[in-house]
């Protein structure tokens, strides 16, 4: 969703700091954009743990605690892709096929964001640890999927 | 907001890495929290950049852009205090002040959700970049509050 949107908001980003707006992106730009990608991608880890903990029993299920934790990975999967702009392989995971494979690409992302979407949506009707795998499968499918062939090993 | 349910949900996410779930976090986990609270400083630090371009006329207004990127704002001050729980200073700027002043942290830490949510819910309203400065500046406000006190220089 909003993929050409977020194209040129991630454009706009590099542009801002190169005042010029010139692509390609310089290494120092390079650099930042590895670095918000990365940031999203441990944030993303640091609440789906939780989750998966209480999915596993190896957290106490809370109700407030799914929400925000859920809330969360919604919303940091909507401003996800902008870390991937054209050029901004660098020193990372990422690999080259993102970019010759961008449609792709843009599907597996949305993926992310319908499964964070519905796990944020429904995590209210989710009354026990049990509960929980339904909506979390999905999201871990998501990352798999993506991950698997998008991200160098 | 929501304070006492954010501390708790960090020290969960300790204790989900730590299986035991004790405290003091260890070197291991202070390094996760360290990368994830910074994560979303990098990510708080790329969403402000193009409104503050639009602001100051280095990038074209764009409503839509706005808005993203002021959703983007809210949403990751909402997830930013759970990176600070008690005994993370670890290898960072975070300075020990915000532990013996865990209060003044939190309100300084509530002004930017504030601010952000301000931004976020009134950017609908801005029709040209002359409106954004007025939305902005309090953002910008929260975070010189706290980085005076609580970021190393």
């Amino acid at each position: 969703m909003l993929r050409s949107f977020v194209r040129a908001a991630a454009i706009g980003f590099v542009g801002t700091s190169l005042l010029a707006g010139a692509l390609p992106a310089t290494a120092q730009d390079v650099g930042k954009i590895v670095a918000y990608r990365q940031g999203i991608m441990k944030a993303l880890g640091w609440h789906i743990g939780p989750i998966a903990g209480m999915a596993k029993g190896e957290v106490a299920f809370d109700q407030a605690k799914l929400q925000h934790h859920a809330n969360a990975l919604a919303a940091l999967s909507q401003i996800l892709q902008e870390g991937f702009p054209e050029g901004s392989a660098g020193d990372s995971k990422a690999k080259p096929d993102i970019w010759t494979n961008w449609a792709d690409f843009e599907t597996k992302v949305d993926g992310l964001e319908t499964a964070t979407a519905a796990l944020a949506a429904g995590a209210g009707g989710v009354t026990d640890a049990g509960g929980i795998g339904a909506l979390l499968g999905p999201v871990g499918g998501a990352c798999k999927a993506c991950h698997d062939s998008y991200r160098a090993q």
